[in-house]
């Protein structure tokens, strides 16, 4: 049984998240791995979990669940402000 | 009972959307709202639900299904592209 994993999705380049979404499955045997996002990553954390799912771990892993929140903070300017937080979890399927 | 509707995310102002998802809930009467996009509009569509459920429908509306996938089509330059789509499912306390 391997550990639960998160990635959080962020600026770097696309396949750096895909490829450690596959890892953590491949090579370090975890049995979920969460995909992580807020903001404007949210799109590309769809993305990272579709192509890692669907290209690379196709048949061996599937989308388990979806969560959205909000999250408020305090900016720079003191000002409160909302942002969206996306968490997709994925699980290899002999785990489901 | 309403009917199910659907609400596509683009490029309009933001506060459409959400007047929409509102709107659909309280003027409609609708028990569903599903939110609905593609791309780079599905950070869109994660803020347009969660504002709408959180802010401005809070405590009569939640996220009840979030679903994530993949469309492919043929581009202008004759090429196969691959897009993510999301669809969230908002519903209304009471019909829940």
């Amino acid at each position: 049984m391997g550990d639960d994993n998160s990635i959080f999705i962020g600026a770097k380049p696309f396949m750096n998240y895909v490829t450690g979404v596959v890892m953590q499955f491949t090579t370090k045997g975890a049995d979920t791995v969460t995909v992580k996002a807020r903001g404007k990553f949210i799109s590309r954390a769809v993305d990272v979990a579709e192509v890692s799912a669907k290209r690379f771990l196709e048949g061996s892993v599937l989308t388990k669940n979806i969560a959205i929140n909000s999250e408020e903070f305090t900016n720079k300017e003191g000002k409160q402000v909302r942002v969206s937080t996306i968490e997709i979890s994925l699980v290899r399927k002999d785990a489901a």
